[in-house]
């Protein structure tokens, strides 16, 4: 039998640490044929590139885009979304997948979605139906009005699908493939690795033992240029906090340039004197770095997402999960810097919150593989009303 | 005062003609500042270059953008909006627009969406909200996702676009701009000019005057291996009618190629020997040779929106235009000769209907230019549920 | 063993025309496998598809690129050169040839040059040294300059490519391709096939026997704002002397549009009336049409070549062939319709002329593809002096 | 009068040096204008944004072209020279300038020869007609090829120009530009900053005092997979001198990142513990730096052009500077750690030698103004024999 061949696009290492169970599951599936296309900051040293770990995963790359734009243009995301399509459709022509996957909603998915519509290709999304308020937010609809089959992360999230006019039978909730790695870590939480050791870094020599915290922030690209002050009401937050810190870089969105070059500045200043920072770990070890830690700070989805499974409290700054739904572990807050210190105070005071499962049970790259097999084959749709 | 720049992109021929009543109210607001830019098929000689209309009609051209492809790779429609994308970027850098304006649902108006998107400059979309089954039902609906301003053409549209998650704020229906045309039509219906003298064309030589059809068919892009027979259904139908016709080529679409090969062969062979053929007219022009003609054969949606309101009998054939709101004037068939053949005989024993205002009452344009002025600016959104 | 793999890019009919009996011996050649990329023009219907005249002959397909962007843009050149290289780049990478050829001076020519050399791959030039006065001639020594290996047609073009510093153990007169299939036809003239029957073409019936001319004026592209008046002389001229006339369309340089408009206009003028309009034929039968006219007339380099070989009349127009090595049967002309037609008169007066093997005597397919075997592979060179 | 419009592209940081002195000439011409454009590396803050140093040096940037793809693919040279063609393309039709400038030899240089001359703008090229090997070389021949006026640096170079078939008239020795700034330092050669509160830099806190080397070591694009080799012998000859250092990062080249990251590596390890790392100073700033220093090490070309002029001792490694006339203060070695500690002590106990002005006596700018104003333009060349 001829296998169904599933081409997913990865365009970052937080998609590529999201789908891995997912991945895995296409790989084992006795109908299915994976294909593994990176491409944009997925491919980036900077970020992390996902192509090493990807191999070391077990996975083979089908091709490797290389479209992403150096340098702080305006019209960087534009240009660099429009060579992704270029690039994406030669991929598509080489490769003829039967179903094309584009993955939540980075600038970058589109692409994916428009280079597999436009030569007639099924296309498969992930995450839709979740609201950040953001350009991410028109994106990840845009991506969902190209769909012909929703794996959505929440009951919500299917719901919001549904109205927007897509057919129930289109539409399944498999939960999110990143609470499958959470839910290995709540069954093994202690953590086996020497951070420094296995990833380098730079800055200070700190190990994840007692209090510690861990941040990563984002910068949203509505608001690229206030990246700067925003990254800075954080470090000094964090500095006045005066404890061991895991910081993350910054992924590739338009205003992260200016938050690396903040934090550049702020630790060659020997602020941040008790905080590492990393590049990216693989899933598993940032998550049990994460689940040990007191406090997760800044942006990103992990605070909203995985951190509500593993009961993590969250100190959110700013308005890039804007409207996310979201469990009891996460408080919002401003960026200022005595308002984001108090609340990461308020919630080590608090602790550990109970697990809520909002985004899956942890099974959602067997059923997400399943239902790309079963899937009748159709590039062809129109509005449910 | 300064007056706010309006940056309309128009892609192709017939969506000039549709929107140039509002291009011209634009023009003539006294805070509005017109800044027209075509693109894509809009410029070539082969569909009609859009250039020397619009200057004709007292536009000027901001910008030309050069980016269909020639050729016909299944990967056309992709790499052609990736350079759309790429090029519109640096136009968008250039102009600086206050709101980019972005048309229907051809390929290439996604990448108007994503260019002004992915630069923060708030987007309108005329035309969302309708449905017709194929790519670019899906292109109209993530073009809605993408703007922040809906001028729809009907009551039906506006629903729609308000339940896909849509701020009822943010959507008006104006009507149908190219309705402002077919309004003046029906005042002053005389043809006043001569097809073969005015625009060439090649083939019988006819004149518009007592019984004769007109024909549009172009290709569907989900069927595109099929439209080489399709079109050649609709040769045999015409040939079997013997009437005098004006045929219009296709448009660029994928498939178009085939459809207009099909023609010039059967031309070359002698079918079709009172037929004469044309790439486009001025819209008045063609709207009086419609509103005079016994009936309009083929898929184009003159056939579902202004001869609605002309009350001119139309063949619809094929699934292009299938869900599209209609009047009493249309009747559906499928690709067979017989079938063409024989309903085009029953509309033109039929003769003309009622007028039916199904998408706007001539007045879009104003209305149009009236909602992009007092549209406060934004390019922040999320879904209203 | 394994076969060297050797990529010919070929990007326009013509050129593939020319080395189709080096792809032959490539293909023959017991140590090498030839991979075909056809790109640019050489894929339009319009300008004749090679793909289905390739296939014919026996050759696969490696590649398709479809790069050139359609309209009349002053920048189309360059655009569709960067996408050449983009795209070729891509081509280079999955089909890992050991050496690229680029072919004689097209201006897309120079991104096969330009993809292969930034990836360290050899490059082997067809047609070095030779010189014509326009932007061709830049494109075809900046071609030598990127070349490690230079098959040259002729003496004189040997001489030019060592006084412009390429080592004298790289280059090799090989004699042009395009001359073994001269060879064939010399050795067997007569027309075997019926033009109209086997390719179409438009316009008057006509048939090659008797006194007939061949027209095949192709745009000059410095001088692209003239080449309509410039076409328009060729045609008064044609049309005063009143003879049976085969007459190819001009390929896609810039201002060829304004050739072929120039031609269908007076088409549907009614002008031309004893000729008949033809994309292209293949390589034989074109020769044998060539052959057996009465006179050649254009600005072809089939002209300057084939003809000196064949022994055919030519009168050569305009400045297109200038400083091109010729025989005693080319007479130069202006672009004025009197010396145009006095020119032609005296030619057909004159009759044929003896045979000068200038570029070749017909056996250049083999020595080329021999030279590719034992072409001692690097990429690396510094001038000669 | 209007003032012919002469525009230079700028696709590095050294590159800008090189010219600036070039840049003011044109400016205080009183028939020209100056357009500035910058593209490429020239953009990014990694290599040097040359964006705010061109600012603060009076000039304005016309335009930013970001056409530099992030990541190692072996496609990147050539896909970054493609984007620039297409992205320059549309600055040249917005620019409209009367003479495009291209300089030297870096890979994305060519994309400005194509883009000029595709679109009849006539092209200068400057510093033609020197010798390096590698594929710099091929392009700096190319764009020989391609360029209407030549502007050289030296005799040597005239002659190799006029070798290659260019009109003695059209070629012009002026010297390199870059001479006017080393000039400026011989004249004034006490260092009057502090390089790190001036520059930044990450790593040891040394002064310019004493004795101290400066290192400056590119990827040689040829042999890109032994960088990381290469520059690791060179890290070890400068750990084992244990002499402050100023090591400035590499360019973009291909084979760069490897660099950077052997560089990083050693540097986290705590090698090279009296080494501090800049990215870039200003000219003169530079220079100055060098003509103190006991000894420039690696493989800039400032060690063969300027410092033959300053009289600066230089260990030149590797072969990246092959061919290149070099004075007598160059000795050149190869990738080994003993032989290049050996040569650096031999040089500093040899001390500075005598200024050799092989590449001009600091007057190049001027002269360059004067040529640019006083060519005939004309875009088209045929060769000279």
């Amino acid at each position: 039998m001829t296998k169904r061949k599933i081409c997913v696009v990865v365009t970052a290492r937080p998609s590529y640490a999201r789908v891995r169970t997912m991945l895995h599951a296409i790989q084992m599936h006795e109908s299915l044929e994976l294909q593994l296309v990176l491409a944009g900051s997925a491919l980036l040293d900077k970020y992390g590139d996902v192509g090493p770990i990807a191999e070391k995963d077990g996975f083979v790359i089908s091709e490797r885009i290389y479209n992403l734009l150096s340098g702080a243009a305006p019209t960087s995301m534009a240009k660099t979304t429009g060579l992704a399509i270029m690039e994406l459709a030669t991929a598509f022509q080489n490769l003829k997948p039967d179903i094309v996957v584009t993955i939540a909603d980075r600038f970058e998915t589109i692409a994916t979605s428009i280079a597999a519509s436009y030569q007639n290709i099924p296309l498969a999304h992930i995450q839709g139906g979740e609201v950040t308020g953001s350009i991410d937010e028109k994106v990840r609809h845009a991506n969902t009005k190209f769909a012909d089959l929703h794996l959505v992360a929440s009951e919500l999230a299917k719901q919001r699908v549904l109205k927007m006019g897509e057919h129930a039978a289109s539409i399944l909730n498999t939960g999110c493939p990143s609470m499958d790695i959470a839910r290995a870590v709540i069954e093994s939480p202690a953590i086996d690795f020497d951070p420094t050791q296995k990833y380098g870094g730079v800055g200070a020599e700190i190990a994840p033992k007692g209090q510690y915290i861990v941040v990563m922030q984002h910068a949203v690209t509505t608001e690229d240029t206030h990246a700067r002050k925003q990254i800075e009401e954080t470090i000094r937050a964090v500095n006045a906090l005066d404890m061991p810190t895991f910081w993350f870089w910054p992924n590739a969105d338009l205003g992260g340039e200016s938050i690396s070059s903040g934090l550049r500045h702020h630790r060659e200043e020997y602020d941040l004197h008790k905080t590492r920072f990393f590049k990216n770990m693989e899933p598993e070890d940032f998550l049990r770095l994460v689940k040990n830690s007191a406090c997760l700070i800044g942006n990103s989805s992990v605070g909203i997402r995985e951190c509500a499974f593993l009961g993590v409290p969250v100190v959110n700054i700013g308005s890039r999960q804007t409207s996310r739904e979201r469990g009891q572990n996460v408080v919002d807050c401003g960026h200022d810097a005595d308002e984001i210190k108090a609340q990461i105070l308020k919630q080590i005071a608090h602790g550990h919150y109970a697990s809520e499962p909002i985004y899956g049970d942890g099974h959602a790259g067997k059923k997400a593989a399943d239902a790309l097999a079963n899937f009748v084959l159709k590039f062809h749709k129109t509005l449910a009303y």
